[in-house]
């Protein structure tokens, strides 16, 4: 029987402010992606989210990402390697904290926005989180793209590197995402995204953007949280995933 | 033979900014309250101070505050119960982490400036920073004057209470500090200083500012890091301490 | 014919969160409160929000707080006089540069939440705000509670006062507001909040929470804009204004 | 009689840190890059920093900055021309109420650390600074190196460009600064570096790093304040300006 997991960012409010319906989300993934601080979460917000997902039974990862609040973590803020390290140890251990006082603990780590983009390519920002990761914790995984350098920089500290892929997005013939600026980049239709979910679950494979069929490698799909209909997209592919006989469950 | 902890505030700066002469410091003191990024320290800062504070053998503790960089964390910003353990469990996991970056761990807890004068005096501010420390790990130890309500709520959620009293700072007859705004309420002579803490820890008593003879109870001494001749008054107090032969030890 | 103002909060989203329906809010008010960045706001919500008021001719306040983004400017972060002149100095300052970029100006001042309620009844922190204001510009008018400190020390320092009510808060028999903890204070039936007000406007009198009828003074009348049915509610008052003959024009 | 300026970084400062003599270096002075809040300078710092100036007839110019308190704006963070206009409107606006305050107003603007080096060579960001600053107000000079995209972007906008240059770098032969990350490229001799100012003063020449003969055009000059030594040398700068017959008057 095929297993998936469906991660997804939670948690993104700050202060007054709220992003998402968490509560919903919640009831659709299985593994959380938390926000630490750094481009959205406060302390309250951790915890509650920690806490949520604990009654939930869904698994939380450290989102930890680079220093911008106001720009929700999209922009590259130019860090050094040094930098990069304490700022992922910092995430990660408040995220730790709030999770223990949840009940629970972290088992993984996905980047958030920028500092994800920047850790799928570039050797040496990915080396500092996964240092910084098995610093804090050599029992976590790391969750990124299939062939990035942070999945490369995972296992070379140790850690269990898990491969993610994305529901609403389009691939190119090479296996990569059609990048986001690209029309058709970004797929729209609930039923057809759910389709092709199970099918990358179920058969490993999807239709490419040039219409060729091509291997998709995945432990986990994310789905997003943020967007219009974020919700029910979500749903529809637990929905569909589970009519296909698939076992939703968290790789952690 | 006589053992007493020397304790000081250190890792203070922020970015570009430094405070006080943290490394000289570390040859002085046996604990260090370290401060975890809400009224100074940042991530860089917070990580190469665990990683001193190891190589030298100094305990760490983490100096929780209010939210209040700009402040410094000495003024008392209105925080509910829920909000004060939320911001306690995230600061004392950022610091965790990047003790355990650093190859150890942090030892107890000590809260900075304003949340310092709330939780001796107020018990729901004492629990929630008490039940915040206890979620994250009740191995811990607080530290805090005798008789405060940080101690005893610390007692009540598990974990060791530590009694501190300070250098440099008079008292009134009924063993409380003589408030700052009052004159005569910090000393600053050097050999007047060691002279008092060498009394405290080898016969438990002091002289009070209206003469009388009063007892004194403390595990710990804080010792000043950013006033002027703070490192010379530091070390001043620590050779005497030395000179009548008291051993100088952590007490985490 | 009587004229009435309507004012209202806007611009207080940050970075990638919203709040609030500003441009709908616009179309109903004629002067906004623009947040300054101290308790939301970010120099291009500020700058856009100025541009939309300009567009729309709503005349454009300065929504001045204490510094405290995660608290959404509701916490009384203990200030000083001379930290809340130069951080009402600093508020006014880059609105009013926000402002001159989108070819208009700032015309008056009213503190935000915890600083409102506290210049309300506080003289040093009224005098403080009407201080700053008066220095960076004595042509504004500043928008508060009638009787309250805050419209004294307005007087005070050279600025116009200008009193405003609230449209959907109970009073008390002495013309104060219900304060909020207290079952009945705040008014939800759009209908009834419409009605209310347009008594205030025309007749100078509405009915207190205990059924006896009070004189209210008001030369603005404040609408809510981050509440459910908030931009309804409005839109009602402002369409009964019409209905009775009200012109709306902006004090300023 | 040849006439010039001297300008140096103040206010730079934060909360309970701070950095450089301010108060000596205004005696030094006759432009005072002020910071506004992004990179360094605080509300209280900012206003304090212009009643000084003010107080010495020192000229006020802005001290813009990207937004990085953390890493003191020396990192480039990336923004778009319209979030930079907006950035710079805000802190310009917020140093001008603090000038305005203090009885002065602002001069110029001249950009910080790593929002200079962008703005030397970039001319959308160029345009950017200048076109915000046009906005606010066009009667400001910007201050930069000669031949930078900045200095254009200013003429384009109808301001007035003024041509600086380094009292303690080093230049390459076409003229420009050799890179800090170059052997040789900051002077540390005080009478060399005032010996070399002089003489771009009264000659308009310097000799560049390989010895060759150059010409340096300059309105200004710029002196660093939170180096070792700073005040000394800014000093040594000025006295031997005044000793060749040079008026020091600031240009705006």
């Amino acid at each position: 029987m095929a297993t998936i997991d469906l991660n997804c960012d939670l948690g993104e409010g700050f202060g007054a402010w709220s992003m998402g319906d968490d509560a919903a989300l919640l009831d659709v993934v299985t593994s959380a992606n938390v926000a630490c601080g750094f481009h959205a979460g406060d302390p309250q917000i951790m915890l509650a989210t920690c806490r949520l997902a604990a009654e939930k039974g869904v698994a939380i990862g450290a989102h930890v990402a680079y220093p911008d609040l106001r720009g929700f973590g999209r922009r590259p803020v130019p860090t050094t390697p040094d930098e990069l390290f304490a700022d992922v140890v910092y995430q990660l251990g408040a995220l730790s904290a709030a999770a223990s006082a949840a009940g629970t603990r972290v088992r993984y780590v996905k980047p958030h926005g920028a500092l994800y983009n920047v850790a799928v390519r570039d050797a040496a920002q990915a080396d500092a989180v996964a240092a910084a990761v098995a610093a804090v914790d050599p029992g976590l995984a790391v969750l990124a793209l299939p062939g990035s350098e942070l999945l490369r920089a995972a296992s070379d500290h140790g850690l269990a590197p898990i491969s993610e892929t994305y529901a609403d997005r389009a691939f190119q013939p090479d296996g990569t995402l059609v990048p986001r600026a690209h029309a058709g980049s970004v797929l729209h239709d609930p039923a057809e995204i759910a389709a092709r979910v199970v099918r990358i679950v179920t058969e490993g494979r999807v239709t490419a953007i040039d219409g060729s069929e091509i291997a998709v490698e995945a432990r986990s799909v994310c789905v997003h949280g943020d967007t219009p209909g974020a919700v029910e997209i979500a749903a529809g592919v637990r929905a569909e995933l589970v009519s296909a006989g698939v076992e939703l469950r968290a790789f952690a």
